[in-house]
């Protein structure tokens, strides 16, 4: 059969990864797809970086816009990223009835509504494989694998700089700060951290995930987003000292009346198998109603295991380009005119578990008064750690763990909880999951 | 479009799953699918079970071969299990040109050469998602999510009577005996439970994975297979004493030489995630060249675990049947003329760690005539530990953690200790796989 000539937007880490890997794996990768795969034209702005890596052995251009439109190429991989000039050049790429392949999870979290949309239209695939927790195959295994089931939920540690860092935080006791920048100073975290250590690329790939998984939308702007940056090293000891494990987990879950979408630090059960996934590493918890609980596990990030994601996709797109597009996978696993409508719920209307830590004078009466609060809420408590005050301090920690109840509910007791004379300063609070059905 | 018409053979505790899945997923799987997917009649020899399940949902008749030669059926599921008269129905399927999606691992890995030959020759799919790990889906990961990689090694707990076994032993102190009796008792084990504990059934898993990683044709005699039933208690902690856990693997890996193929209990260092793997769940770790490690986790058997991957399989069958069979995936993932014939290594050839435990005479000089067997055959040691002689006993236990050797020098090394004088009885051998790169 006759090779498939791929055009490359952007030969940065994840684009140089992907052209090694098809080099390199050559004769392994048209062992399988039954024809050569091969990269055809490189554009990148950066020249001189472009030509250091290709070396001759693709054409390299400045110009993404003519790969675009290059009649000999069959499929565009685009990994420039951001939602700008990559969003023009994918939806020009489509309308050029090219099929695309992209690991920009921003671009199709905001945008892939948009997007999926053109490719129906233009009877081409948008594969998106390495968007989500690089090398780990998860969108084949939510859109093809687990196709048999209802979803329930999905829980995954999807940021692998949240986790290194709540990793060093937790094995060495040190504080954020000092461990962000040893990220940085590794290359585990960006000059500007904050869309990993906010929540921001999670919550992208949280809602690329549930799209897929329960047939909706893509709806990043009603995903609630919470990062790591404020999380002491105190509360990861007491949590540990409690059985837990705090980890920055994206959370999707189906409700009866919504869809929870979710990021935030969360505790988890210390023996559950994802509490123990430390550094780098991704990990993604899936509930079937017929599988029961998954995981997929692997590298979230780098250049060659992301390249990975990208080539199979690459595969893919190859077998399946000359079939009818009614026989493809769908985008979004369920068909186009087979979305659901049902809503994001708000994050007042989340059920969870929670961590609380307070700070309170240590005088008489004070438990009773907090747990007068919690009681006319309906919050009951699972567990409970009250520290003895440092010495020469005259307050003292208490941590409780509740049992699963509604977000708004637990706000309204910190708000009054806080008003209490004898607590200083603010509640904080953790969520909780137990993972266990 | 059309809905497709399946015809069930087998309607037993997997078989029941895939009924039930179905049904109660009906609406997602076709919002998924864009088409039905019914089981149009069961095959049964015992119809009374047969009708109990269906309750008139399905036509349901005895004669398997007559739903083989049924015109009206697109997909046979077969589920009847074994290699006799299911051979001979899914060889009739295929030459009716009918697609075939089975569960049955033994008779893939005895016979699937033929069997894939045949539908390659005849233009059909044979899906078999479910015969390995249950509803993980690791036959689709390994064939099309990490399709980009050379697979280096896997390893993996596919066995689940054997997983709770192990976890059971350890968790309580308790006999291979007793355990085994409990999970009897529990159906996590069968009657004859050879099949599971002497490593039969992770053999046939694993020659069925190795074939798709390594693009080799199923060679299941060649595999090496060895089971728990001869561990200990007292192994199991002195491992857990000294930072592993035992666990019964199924290992491929690529050499230079060849492949090694091998089933055994082996000591995994506890720390590694795959060790916590604990009672009937599954878990399979690939080492990809590009991805690294990845690893797939979830309930290996039951009912709809089991039923997950086979219906996965139906619409994944559903959604190609109409595509040239050019463009489908290759059976073991690499074209049918481009299987490699790399040899399948002897046991004698296999490189690993041992964990060899030794009851010696504490006698002056013991431990120096068996570090000189060792060290003249060129195996060095990791870690020792030497028990001291319990209350009123002569003999104490010692333990050695040898570092990567050959096996067949230790072969060499255990023979020859075994007729030192100050050796009482047998030498306990089990290996010992560190996994971390």
């Amino acid at each position: 059969m006759k090779p498939i000539n791929v055009g490359l937007l952007g030969i940065g880490t994840v684009g140089g990864g992907t052209f090694t890997v098809l080099e390199r794996n050559r004769e392994e990768i048209s062992r399988r797809a039954g024809r050569a795969i091969a990269i055809a034209v490189v554009a990148d702005k950066d020249l001189k970086r472009a030509n250091a890596i290709v070396n001759g052995r693709a054409k390299v251009i400045d110009d993404a816009m003519a790969v675009v439109d290059d009649p000999n190429i069959d499929i565009v991989v685009e990994l420039i990223g951001g939602t700008g000039i990559s969003k023009q050049l994918i939806l020009k790429a489509i309308s050029n009835r090219k099929h695309v392949v992209t690991a920009n999870k921003a671009l199709l979290a905001q945008h892939g509504n948009e997007i999926f949309a053109a490719a129906q239209k233009n009877g081409v695939m948008v594969a998106f494989e390495a968007a989500v927790a690089g090398g780990v195959p998860i969108i084949k295994s939510l859109r093809e694998g687990l196709a048999a089931n209802r979803i329930e939920w999905i829980a995954g540690i999807i940021n692998g700089t949240s986790n290194f860092i709540l990793s060093e935080m937790r094995e060495k006791g040190a504080s954020f700060d000092d461990v962000l920048k040893e990220a940085q100073a590794l290359g585990y975290a960006e000059a500007d951290p904050t869309f990993d250590i906010e929540g921001v690329d999670a919550a992208h790939k949280l809602t690329i995930m549930a799209a897929i998984g329960f047939g909706i939308p893509m709806q990043f702007s009603a995903a609630y987003t919470e990062g790591i940056s404020k999380l002491t090293r105190e509360d990861i000891q007491y949590a540990e000292d409690l059985g837990y494990r705090i980890k920055l987990l994206g959370i999707a879950k189906r409700k009866a009346n919504g869809i929870e979408l979710r990021v935030h630090p969360t505790l988890i059960p210390t023996k559950r198998l994802i509490a123990n996934v430390e550094g780098v590493m991704n990990a993604i918890l899936v509930k079937g109603d017929a599988v029961g609980q998954t995981m997929f596990y692997g590298a979230g990030a780098g250049a060659e295991p992301t390249a990975s994601a990208v080539v199979a996709d690459l595969i893919d797109v190859a077998r399946t380009m000359t079939a009818d597009p009614e026989h493809r996978v769908p985008h979004l696993a369920f068909q186009p005119d087979q979305l659901s409508d049902i809503a994001i719920l708000p994050m007042g209307e989340v059920e969870t578990s929670y961590y609380l830590r307070l700070r309170v004078h240590d005088k008489p009466g004070v438990l009773a008064d907090i747990t007068r609060i919690l009681a006319d809420l309906d919050i009951s408590i699972d567990a409970m750690l009250q520290k003895e005050p440092n010495e020469g301090e005259a307050q003292a920690d208490i941590i409780m763990l509740t049992h699963r109840t509604i977000e708004k509910n637990v706000n309204a007791a910190i708000n009054k909880i806080e008003a209490l004379p004898v607590v200083a300063g603010k509640v904080t609070r953790i969520r909780l999951e137990v993972l266990d059905k």
